[in-house]
């Protein structure tokens, strides 16, 4: 019965990946011990190790599956939606990326095997920036990639705010600083109808951001 | 002589600290252990603990220096000089940094006494926001603390991407698109006076930013 044996297969290996996941945040990656990730897991050592060849494997294959996921987020719902996302991301988990950065930079064995499943999901994400420069939503006097950096750079500067536990900044204000800084026509002519109140400044307020409304 | 004695207990402090973060940035702060501190900072742990009474005491004194230096960058050289100091920070060094984030998160007492030293420079920061508001470098329709908030993501973001040790994006692009965040009525008549090709888009394109340059 090869189906179902396939489907047990799965459903182990979600298993597997969904234990890690918490055993990770909880201890850190190094505090993940193997007796650790047993216990969490449910499952023994040979069992896990049978699936995933290592720790390492498993911390990229979640890596991946966050990766993909914000992706989708992203192709799918647009930028609002990415930086909300980013904004509920669990602390106790983006602590695990932060621990291994050292790791990502001193093991070039390792950095190519992340970056190699990384790059599967650049081209959608590329492609939704050309679209939404098409439309109106994002400038067009920029190159799609050039765009990507910096939406990329606020992303990762809100995750390390997350990670670090403290409180985050209004969505509104990110989204609208950000939206002054990498928004098209179309996101200037929404911001001119919203505030039709001839400002000196040469270009609209950010959404929802003003003074009046202050509070950082 | 209580005047040498000064001296060399500054000396001596000064010598610990060049040492810890040496050996910090070389281990990690969990791989930087007692032995290794001996060894790189050059003396016996009774004379390390004897100036700083724990591990965690030496990493808050490098932070809080860290931070003043930044402070002080932005204060009396600005934006551009910031954006480029942190770009070229060491990433060995940044990733004690992000080591440290799930103890900030999960330990009171630790984040109390960083962030208690890092108020200290708060004031001078928000000063420096507001004289740049006034002379137009930045705008005025938000509040200083909300500008403070986004140019710091962005930071954070850069020394993320400058901790992977990845190429970074190219400063032109940041300081740009930061720009057209955040600048004032000054950057944006300096925008005018540099390109004026009468485009459609009503904000100028950012700092040295085009389709035509390319290349993020």
């Amino acid at each position: 019965m090869p189906k179902i044996s396939e489907q047990r297969r799965t459903e182990r290996r979600e298993q597997i990946l969904a234990g890690a996941r918490r055993c990770f945040a909880e201890h850190g990656y190094e505090g993940a011990t193997v007796v650790r990730l047993e216990k969490v897991i449910g499952l023994s050592r040979g069992a896990i190790f049978n699936y995933f060849p290592s720790k390492e494997e498993l911390f990229i294959e979640l890596a991946v599956r966050d990766n993909a996921r914000m992706s989708d987020v992203w192709v799918n719902e647009g930028l609002e939606a990415v930086v909300r996302e980013v904004m509920e991301l669990d602390p106790a988990w983006l602590s695990v990326y932060l621990e291994l950065f050292r790791r990502v930079r001193t093991d070039p064995d390792f950095q190519t095997r992340i970056e190699t499943r990384q790059k599967e999901i650049a081209p959608a994400n590329r492609a939704r920036i050309e679209d939404a420069q098409r439309s109106g939503e994002f400038r067009d006097d920029l190159e799609a990639r050039q765009i990507g950096v910096f939406v990329n750079l606020v992303l990762n500067g809100l995750a390390l705010h997350r990670a670090s536990g403290e409180e985050l900044p209004p969505v509104e204000l990110v989204l609208g600083l950000l939206g002054d800084a990498i928004g098209g026509r179309e996101a200037l002519s929404e911001q001119a109808r919203k505030a039709p109140n001839g400002q000196t400044r040469k270009r609209p307020a950010p959404l929802g951001v003003s003074a009046e409304r202050g509070n950082a």
